[in-house]
């Protein structure tokens, strides 16, 4: 996979930005989440006079092999179908762009159907699908680095037009699966715990895609000849007794997030991964080390941020947290990467709609820094 | 006080606005909050293409008597001050009004400063501040009257325009602490629960006005030869026994507000209430008699939303509860109304700030209705 270069944003500015903020015709603090926002993009846009220019948004869509083992509610086709829909502009992902003036590229990175001859899809497709993670790694590592470079180039695209912020959507049916394995691998967080219902399964529906994820899990931890054992190493007693390479029971197992290194962590991400997904990840590091802002919206794209920060740490910088669903999973992952999301709607659409729905509050903080009077020029009485 | 009349939405359209908000082009429920909001503005419209138009926030000011007693970590001149300073576009308010096309309107409800030759301040004075309701009703019933039909002529204006929503905000140093006895009295909670930090008290500061709101409760329950028994009774056990008329000790009582009629409660209003916050409730009232929509700010305007809805219940009907802050107390007066706010950013500014922050979801709820491909038009696999 290629390098990307990201760092922390500079710490020179943080006191003048403070300094800044604190100095608003306000009582300190007083408003709120819209502060501690407004000084995350003065930090990354390393500047006192921060601006939001020509935000754009990736719809990126993928079908996934797992989805052959009857994991979702909704059967593959709808991924295609929804990508048509889109070119329409009657998704909720359009009409929240544009309400938002989001410039929206759809791009199929490896939708199962042929859309290469319609207007306003980008075709990117590496496959029409990933293969079944149930029996073997999703995709191949040159399939894995190919997605990656896509979705980098991707943003690339949208900054040559002045963008510098990004939001990122969405469609692949099925894609819950592997965001609750990584949510799982990289959180250290039980298996079941990471599984809900998705679009809309029933008890005995999660039931199923419990077993088949327990499973697939099983197989990914088994086959590679214990190479993954420092990720999901056997509880503490077993571990050294050359038990490890057997098949070990996930369900029953602590994993151990500090252990994954980034290259095994790269090796979860391609195991598991939907092209839409690794896509994602390739924007996201892409932007970081653009310096632009990253709007994350729900519970896959939560998981492909926190999948990009095991490999890069430092892209949490740039992101913007924008909304938490209902889902237990969801949350407890955003706190894994001490997130505060902006948003609390419980939107379980996708397509990048909760991200969007956020953003005139990322618009609100800028103002804010922009256009709010300080106690000087407002002579009012400090009182606090 | 004037009569208003106000009637729950018909609800002969509600399973038309509900077949048509299931049938858009996503899983049944899975713009969560958004869907419930569309519905909410689909009854008050009593249409199933809803429109906002011409939104106007009124930003009312006025003093408080009660600031004498030192209650809030601000002194008084800062309501003057910054009424000046929104007519100049500086302030929290104008940013937020200019961000979401809101028509701002200032007006000087009674503040005690002489504001009447300040352009772009709407002038409706009607004393200098209130008195002090430590040792007198804070209005006269005729100041009552007054400012409740102040508020309502603002709805009126506004609705000239074509306004069908309207937003509200306060610029009233201490006006949380009429707010806070009017949460104890309308919503049966003691009053120490009812009390806060304010715009920033320390722990001394809020033990003071802790006592001095006790004082004041005390001193209105024993004012007025027992009249309001009826809201304050004494604990069960004591009651009857003719120990009522003795001053009752409002810390260790438990209010009954089921017990408290339209009646009773306008003089609650009247005795504590500031101009700034009776005129909001008669334009709350007034909204809805017009059948618009009302974007409720945070806890001084739930405040009045919950004064209000004493008067005439079907108000909330037409209340969108915009944003909670931090304060538990403004968490539990919400639920008292069963309100589900939109955002939780934790602004504690007032002038109706956090309300202005969500109106871009109101107006996605509404794209939601209007904009949204339905299944059929999408051309899409019904599967959930």
């Amino acid at each position: 996979m290629r390098t990307f270069h990201i760092y922390h944003p500079d710490e020179a500015i943080r006191s003048a930005v403070r300094e800044k903020i604190d100095n608003l015709n306000k009582p300190k603090g007083s408003l709120g989440r819209l502060e501690s926002l407004a000084e995350q993009i003065c930090m990354v846009q390393q500047s006192l006079t921060p601006r939001l220019q020509h935000p754009c948004h990736l719809l990126l869509g993928g079908d996934h092999g797992i989805e052959r083992e009857g994991v979702s509610v909704s059967p593959r086709e709808v991924t295609w179908q929804q990508m048509i829909n889109f070119t329409r502009g009657g998704g909720g992902v359009n009409m929240f762009c544009r309400q938002h003036g989001f410039d929206l590229k759809i791009v199929d990175m490896g939708v199962d159907y042929d859309l290469s001859g319609i207007p306003g899809i980008i075709d990117h497709k590496i496959a029409r699908g990933t293969r079944n993670f149930l029996y073997e790694a999703a995709m191949s590592q040159e399939e894995l680095d190919r997605s990656i470079d896509i979705g980098a180039r991707l943003v690339d695209d949208c900054a040559q037009t002045g963008c510098n912020i990004i939001c990122i959507g969405e469609m692949g049916i099925a894609n819950t699966s592997p965001s609750s394995i990584w949510m799982s691998l990289f959180g250290g967080i039980p298996l079941d715990e990471c599984i809900g219902a998705g679009a809309g399964l029933n008890d005995t529906g999660i039931a199923h895609k419990r077993e088949v994820l327990r499973r697939a899990l099983q197989g990914f931890l088994g086959a590679s000849h214990c190479n993954h054992r420092a990720i999901y190493p056997l509880p503490s007693g077993r571990a050294g007794e050359g038990a490890a390479c057997t098949n070990p029971q996930p369900s029953t197992l602590n994993p151990q997030p500090s252990t994954i290194n980034p290259q095994q962590s790269e090796e979860v991400i391609r195991y598991f991964g939907g092209f839409e997904m690794t896509g994602a990840i390739g924007a996201m590091l892409r932007a970081a080390e653009r310096g632009m802002l990253v709007m994350v919206d729900g519970f896959i794209m939560t998981a492909c941020m926190l999948a990009a920060s095991q490999l890069y740490p430092e892209v949490l910088d740039y992101a913007i947290f924008c909304h938490s669903g209902d889902e237990s999973g969801h949350q407890r992952m955003l706190q894994l990467m001490k997130a505060e999301p902006l948003l609390r709607l419980g939107l379980r659409l996708g397509e990048g709609t909760g991200a969007l729905c956020a953003y005139p509050l990322i618009e609100s903080a800028v103002r804010m820094v922009n256009e709010m009077n300080n106690f000087k020029n407002a002579n009012i009485t400090k009182y606090f």
